[in-house]
C-alpha cells in the first residue's frame, strides 16, 4: 500500500504480510478512502490463497470484523455481503475458491472503470472555473480535471480546504492536482464559508465514505459546513457517491479518532498537556443540502436518488 | 511584549527599542489582539519621552502609518485620532507633552477596567454550560469564566476551535483557560458547524478586531462560519466589541497574510512547492447574525447598537 501519511514528501510503499499489519495500516490511516477498498479486497485475495474452502468465509468474516473495528464508519460489512453472495453463487465446491477469486479480481477492474465513469459525469456536470473541494477522493479529482480539460475543453481550478488534522486537502489533493497540471489554491478550513459567500467558486464537490438510500451523506468532518454554506448561498454542492449501504445515517457508526491528533501536529504538541480535544472523523450532510449525487451510472437529484434506491426497488 | 508565537511552550518577553522592532513584532504576530493596543500606546509613550513638542504629532503619525501597514485591518488610525484630540485639548505648549502622557497612561488604566466590565456583562449574559469560542481575546475569556464562577456561581466550559494557521485557539485560549481551572475542549475548525447543529454548546462568543456603527463585525477568519451556523440553528452568538471605528465594513481593509502560513505548519511545509494558498486574516459577520454585542457599558442587540452609534448620535 502507498503510505499516504508521508505524502507529498515521500513515495513509500508498505508491504502487508498478515492481518495485524493490514489493520494497523488502516488504523494509522496510512491508507484511506478508496485505498481502504483496495486493501480489503487484496488482503482477502491474499488470505484466500492460503486457506482451505471450508475456512474461507469464517476467515473473511474475521478480517471484516477487524477492519470494521479499525475504521467503524466504512462499509466493510457490505463488501463482506458481496463476497458471501459470490461464494454462494458457485455450488461446485472444488471451483468455489477460484470462482470467488475471479469475481473479486473482475470487481476490482470494474470499480476502477466505474470510478472513471463517475468522474466523467462529474466533469460534465461541473461548471467551468473555480471549484471548491474538501479532503481527498483518492485521485478522482485528477480524473475529473483531466477529463474536463482533454475531452470537454473545460478548464477547472480547485480551491482546496487543508482538512485538519490529517491535511488530506493540503497534502494529497493539492499535490495530485498540481502534479497533473491543474491550478490549486489551498485554504484554511475556516475560510470555506467566506469563499462560498463571496461566490469565488462556482460549485463545490466532495467524495463520500457512505451514503444512505435517501441520499444523506457521511464524509470527512468539515463537509457539512461546506454543504450548509452552499445551501445558504445557493452554490451547487455535488457529492460523488457509491451504492447506499444503510437506510438511515443513524445506522452508520461515526468514528471518533484519537484526540491527540488534534492536539499535535506531526507528533509535536500544539497545546499544553491535559487539554482535551474532540475529533469525530466524519459528519452527516442531509440529502436536502446536496444539489446532485454523482453515481457510477449517472447524476441524481436527492429525490431521484431516493426513488432509485428506496427499499421497494431492487438495489442497483 | 510577551511573545505569543512561542506560547504555550515558552514564556518569553521581547524588548522593543525602536519602531522597526515594534513593527516587526506586529508583522510576525508576536503580539496580536489587545497586545497590539498596548504595543501602540506604550511605543508612543516611549517616543514622546525622546521628542520635542513640535515633532510629536508628526512622529506619532509616522508610527501609526507603519503600524497600519503591518496590520491594516486594525484601527490604529482611530487611536491616532484620540491622541490628536488629547494633544489639542491642552493649549499650554509647555504642558502639552506631560498632558498627553497623562492621558495615555490613564486611558491604559481605563481600558483594563473597561475590559473587566465587558467581561462581567458577558459572564452575566452567557448561559451556564458549554460555550463555543474561536481564536483568542487576550485573556478575556479567563476573566469571563472567573467572574462567572466566583461572582455568579455559574460554571462555564469552553469548546475552542484550534484556529489555523496561527492556532490562537489551541495555543492561547485553551492554555490560558486550562491554566485558570476552566474545562476546555479543542476542536478542528471544520467541526464547529456540526457542534452547533448538535446543540452541544449553548452559545458561542468571540471577540472582534473592528466593528461598524451598524454592528457588523470584523474578526479572525472562521468567525463568520460559526455565526452562520449559530444563525441557522438558533444558537445565541455573542461578540465582544469596542467602539465602532467605521461606518461600513467596506471601509475596513481586510489584511491578507503570507500564504506560506497556510502551506506550512509550525514552520514545516505541508504541501509541495509551487502550490498556491489564500489567507485573508479576517472575515466579516453581518450584524443580523449577531444575537448581542457586548460592549464596555452594556449589552446591545444589533438594533440597539445601531441606534446608539448611528452617525446622528454623538459617538460614545
Amino acid at each position: 500500500m502507498l503510505d499516504e501519511t508521508v505524502l507529498p514528501w515521500n513515495i513509500r510503499y508498505l508491504e502487508v504480510k498478515n492481518s495485524q499489519e493490514a489493520v494497523s495500516i488502516l488504523k494509522d490511516m496510512k491508507t484511506r478512502a478508496f485505498g481502504q477498498v483496495l486493501l480489503y479486497y487484496y488482503y482477502v485475495l491474499f488470505e484466500i490463497q492460503k486457506l482451505r474452502n471450508g475456512d474461507i468465509l469464517d476467515r473473511i468474516r474475521e478480517i471484516t470484523e477487524a477492519f470494521s473495528q479499525a475504521r467503524p464508519t466504512f462499509a466493510f460489512w457490505s463488501f463482506y455481503g458481496q463476497i458471501e453472495g459470490w461464494w454462494n453463487e458457485e455450488s461446485d465446491l472444488l471451483r468455489r475458491k477460484e470462482y470467488l477469486r475471479g469475481k473479486i479480481l473482475s470487481y476490482l477492474q470494474e470499480i476502477k472503470h466505474l470510478r472513471l465513469k463517475r468522474a466523467r459525469f462529474a466533469a460534465i456536470e461541473l461548471p467551468q472555473g473555480d471549484i471548491l473541494t474538501h479532503c481527498n477522493v483518492s485521485g478522482e479529482m485528477v480524473y475529473i480535471a483531466e477529463i474536463a480539460r482533454k475531452e470537454l475543453n473545460k478548464k477547472l481550478s480547485f480551491w482546496i480546504t487543508e482538512t485538519r488534522p490529517y491535511l488530506q486537502g493540503a497534502r494529497l489533493t493539492a499535490w495530485e492536482l498540481d502534479k497533473s497540471g491543474t491550478r490549486v489554491v489551498v485554504l484554511p478550513d475556516a475560510l470555506s464559508t467566506r469563499i462560498i459567500r463571496e461566490k469565488r467558486v462556482k460549485a463545490a464537490i466532495v467524495g463520500s465514505d457512505r451514503c444512505t438510500r435517501n441520499g444523506d451523506i457521511v464524509n470527512k468532518i468539515g463537509t457539512y459546513q461546506i454543504a450548509l454554506a452552499c445551501y445558504y448561498f445557493k452554490v451547487p454542492f455535488y457529492v460523488l457517491v457509491q451504492p447506499p449501504t444503510a437506510d438511515i445515517t443513524e445506522d452508520i457508526q461515526i468514528e471518533y479518532r484519537d484526540p491527540k491528533q488534534i492536539l499535535t501536529f506531526q507528533g509535536e504538541s500544539i497545546t499544553q498537556p491535559g487539554v482535551e480535544a474532540l475529533y469525530p472523523s466524519f459528519d452527516v450532510t442531509p440529502a436536502d443540502m446536496v444539489t446532485k449525487l454523482i453515481y457510477f451510472d449517472g447524476i441524481y437529484t436527492p429525490e431521484e436518488f431516493r426513488m432509485a434506491f428506496s427499499k421497494s426497488q431492487t438495489q442497483k
